[in-house]
C-alpha cells in the first residue's frame, strides 16, 4: 500500500544544452536589477559563456552586480560579505552561477539581505526564511548537488568548525537553468566527486524510512543514469552526452532530496566537511559509505537489492539477501573505477579526531531516518570503520 | 541525446488515505473565506467525508459558500453562475471537490471571478488569465482527469456545441490533496472511463513528438500502474490499494498533461464530448483509440513496443515493429476487459455527424503533436473508421 506522503518542488526547470541563453528572458519577470553570484572558477574557465549569460541580462534591461568571492563549502563570512552588497545594491533578485557553492551561497544571500541577524540564524533548526527571502535563480555548472531543485543551502561557519543548513521552501530556486554544455570544463576528479554525491541522494532517499513513491521513481531513474554515464564523463570530460545525463540526473536528485532527503553518509560526510574543509563534499561521502553499508544492509534487503541489480543485472539471479549484501563490493568497485576509493588516512584524519567528528556528526537529523538509527557509539565505529587500519 | 525541455509543476502535492481531514491546515494560508465547489453526487456519496472536510475548514475559521451546480462537462453557464456567486461573496480563495467536472468548474470560475468578460474570453488561443486568478485547491474524486496537477480547465459552450479549455499556469491547482477514499463510491463505469482517461493522458504525453525525458518517467510509472491496478479498482470498488494506486497514476498524469499533453484522441473525443454531451470524456476516447492506434503505429514504433510490452511482457521476444502492432490488441482486450470498448453507433451517432465532428477537431493543437499529423480527410476516416461497418 502507497503511504501517505507530500510531494513539492515549484521550480521552473529549464533544461538543455545552450539554454543558458535564456538567462536574461526567464529572469526579468523578477526585476530590473540582480546580483550574480559567480564561482570565480566559472568566470575562469566558461569565460565566453559567463560573459552569454551577463549579455542575455543586458539586453533585457536587467542591472547586474557581480559578486565573485564564492569558495567552495561557501562560508558564513562570504555570505555575509555578499549580503551586505545586495542590501546596499537594493537588487531585487539574486542569480546563483557555479557548483553547490555558488548556488548556495546565493541562496544564504537572499535570505541573509533580507532578514534579522545573519544566515547562521536560519539554519534548519532555528528560525526559517520567510517569503521575503530574494527570488533565486540556479544557473549549476557542476551535476552534483542538486541545489538547483533542493530546499537547502549549506554553510559552514569557520570559527565553530561546523558545517550546517538552511532548508526552506523559500530558498527553492524560483527558475533552474540547466545547461549541460555548463559542466564540459569540470575536471575529472571534480566530476567524480560530484557526480557520485548525485547518487547518494538518490540512493539515501530511497532508503530512508520516509522514503515515498514519487520519490522513488526519480531515484530510481537518477541512479540507472549515474550508474550508466559518471563513468563516461569522468573518463571523457568533453562527452556531451555523458554531461547531459548527469545533470538530468542531478536535476532528478535534488527533487529527492526537496522532499525525502539523506541519511547516515551526509551526517557522517558534513561533520568531515566542516573540521577539513580541503575533503571535497562528494570525498566526504565515499570515504565513508564502505562502513555505512555494512552497517545499514540488514535493515533494508529489499532496497539495496534493487539497486545492486541496477549496478548488476546478474545478481538478479541470487537471493535478494545475497544481492543486497553484494552491494557493497558494487559501490567500492564503482568508487574504484572513478578513483574515488578512499579511507580517511588519505585525507589526513587520525582516530584522535573522529571524538570531534561524532560529537558534529550526531546533530544531524538525517541519523535518525536511516534504517538502522544509530547512536554515537555506531557513528564512532563508522568512521573507525573508514580508516584502512 | 536528451532534449530541451521545460518542467513545471508547482502544486503542494497531499497523498494518501484520509488525506482531506487536513483540507482546513492547507486551505488556511489562501483567505479567510473560500467557494467550495462541489459535486452534487459527492455531497450524495461522500456525505460524511464531505462534512468532515467542511469541518476542518470550519475549525481553522475559513467562512464557507457552497456551490453545487456542478454538472458532467461544465457548461460556461454554471461557471458564470458559479462566477458570480464568488464576486457577490468576496471569497479569497476556490477548492473544488468532485471529479474533472468539479475541480474545472472551480479553476474556470477562479479566471471568471476575477478577470473582465467570461471565462470562455480565456480559451487558450485567446487571453491568458493573469495571476489575479483565485488560487485554487483541488480535491479529486475520481482518478481521472489528473486536473489536480495539470494547467487545464476544459468547459463546454452550450450555444456554440463546442468544448474546449482555458489553459494557464495560473490556474494549476496550488495545493492537491488527493486522498483516494474519496474515489471508493465511484461506480465501476466511471471508473473504467475516468481510468482509462488516465492512460491516455500518459500515453498521448509519452508519444506526443513534444515528449521528453521528465514526462517519460512520469509517464511510463503511472501506464504500468493503470495495467495493473484499473482493473482491479473496477472489479471491486472498494479495493483501497486499487484505488491508492489509481489515484496516484493520476495525479502523475495530470504532471504529464501540465508539461506534454495529449494528441489526436483527445481532439477526436472533446468534439465528441461536446457534440453528445450523454458521451463520457473517457467513452469518447476509448471509442476512437484503436482507429488511431493504427493510424499513428508506422510514425512511433519505439515507443509503441515500448507500452505494448508493458501489457505483454511476451512481446519482449518479437521485433519493435510487431510489438508495436501488436498494441491495438492489447489496448482493445484491456477495453473490453473493463467494459470500455465502443464502436460510434453504441453512443447513437451517426455518420451523417462526422463531418461537424471533423470541423469540431481539427481545430484542436493535440493534432499537430502526434508523430502523424492529420488533415481534416485523415480525421474524418478515423472518425469513420470507429464505426462498428
Ligand atoms: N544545497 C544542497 O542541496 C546541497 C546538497 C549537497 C551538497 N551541498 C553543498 O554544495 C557544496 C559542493 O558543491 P559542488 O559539489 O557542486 O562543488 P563546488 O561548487 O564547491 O565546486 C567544486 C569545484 O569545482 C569548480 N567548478 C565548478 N564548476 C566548474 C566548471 N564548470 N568548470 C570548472 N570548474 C568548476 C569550483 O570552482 C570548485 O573548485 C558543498 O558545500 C556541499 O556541502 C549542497
Ligand atoms: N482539466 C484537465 O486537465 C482535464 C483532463 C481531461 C478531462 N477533463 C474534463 O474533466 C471532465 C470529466 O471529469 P471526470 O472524468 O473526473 O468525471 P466527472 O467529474 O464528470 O464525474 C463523472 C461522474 O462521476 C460522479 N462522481 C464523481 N466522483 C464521485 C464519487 N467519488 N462517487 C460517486 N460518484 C462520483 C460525478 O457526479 C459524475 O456523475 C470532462 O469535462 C473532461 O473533459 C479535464
Ligand atoms: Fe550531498
Ligand atoms: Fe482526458
Amino acid at each position: 500500500m502507497i503511504k501517505k506522503f507530500n510531494y513539492y518542488q515549484p521550480t521552473r526547470i529549464i533544461f538543455g544544452v545552450g539554454r543558458r541563453k535564456e538567462l536574461g528572458i526567464w529572469a526579468k519577470r523578477f526585476g530590473k536589477k540582480v546580483l550574480v553570484v559567480v564561482d570565480p572558477n566559472v568566470k575562469k574557465f566558461l569565460s565566453q559563456q559567463y560573459q552569454e549569460m551577463l549579455d542575455t541580462l543586458k539586453s533585457e534591461g536587467i542591472e547586474t552586480v557581480v559578486f565573485d568571492h564564492v569558495i567552495p563549502n561557501p562560508t558564513l563570512d562570504s555570505i555575509q560579505e555578499g549580503a551586505e552588497i545586495a542590501k546596499r545594491e537594493k537588487v531585487e533578485f539574486v542569480i546563483g552561477i557555479g557548483g553547490g557553492s555558488a548556488i548556495d551561497t546565493a541562496k544564504a544571500i537572499a535570505v541573509a539581505a533580507t532578514h534579522e541577524g545573519t544566515a547562521w540564524d536560519y539554519l534548519y533548526f532555528k528560525k526559517e526564511p520567510t517569503e521575503k527571502t530574494l527570488p533565486i535563480i540556479g544557473v549549476p555548472t557542476t551535476a552534483g548537488t542538486g541545489t538547483q531543485t533542493s530546499r537547502v543551502s549549506v554553510l559552514t561557519n569557520t570559527e565553530e568548525k561546523c558545517k550546517s543548513a538552511i532548508a526552506s521552501d523559500n530558498i527553492i530556486c524560483k527558475v533552474a537553468i540547466v545547461d549541460p554544455e555548463l559542466t564540459l570544463t569540470v575536471p575529472p576528479a571534480v566530476t567524480a566527486s560530484t557526480g557520485f554525491d548525485v547518487f547518494t541522494h538518490c540512493f539515501e532517499s530511497y532508503i530512508n524510512v520516509n522514503n515515498q513513491p514519487y520519490v522513488d521513481v526519480l531515484a530510481l531513474e537518477a541512479i540507472k543514469v549515474v550508474i550508466e554515464y559518471l563513468k563516461k564523463a569522468y573518463d571523457n570530460p568533453k562527452d556531451l552526452e555523458a554531461r547531459t545525463k548527469m545533470a538530468w540526473a542531478d536535476t532528478l536528485a535534488g527533487c529527492c532530496l526537496a522532499n525525502v532527503g539523506t541519511t547516515i553518509p551526509h551526517a557522517l560526510g558534513q561533520a568531515i566537511g566542516g573540521h577539513f574543509p580541503h575533503v571535497s563534499h562528494g570525498q566526504s561521502l565515499a570515504v565513508v559509505y564502505p562502513a555505512f553499508l555494512d552497517y545499514t544492509v540488514e535493515w533494508a534487503i529489499e532496497r539495496f537489492a534493487k539497486v545492486a541489480r541496477m549496478f548488476n543485472p546478474e545478481l538478479e539471479k541470487v537471493s535478494d539477501k545475497e544481492a543486497a549484501y553484494a552491494l557493497k563490493q558494487e559501490i567500492v568497485s564503482f568508487l574504484k573505477s572513478i578513483n574515488l576509493y578512499y579511507t580517511m588516512e588519505d585525507f589526513g584524519i587520525k582516530k584522535e579526531d573522529v571524538k570531534d567528528l561524532v560529537r558534529h556528526a550526531i546533530e544531524f537529523p538525517d541519523n535518525r531516518v536511516n534504517p538502522r538509527v544509530p547512536d554515537e557509539k555506531d557513528l564512532e565505529e563508522l568512521y573507525l570503520k573508514s580508516f584502512r587500519d
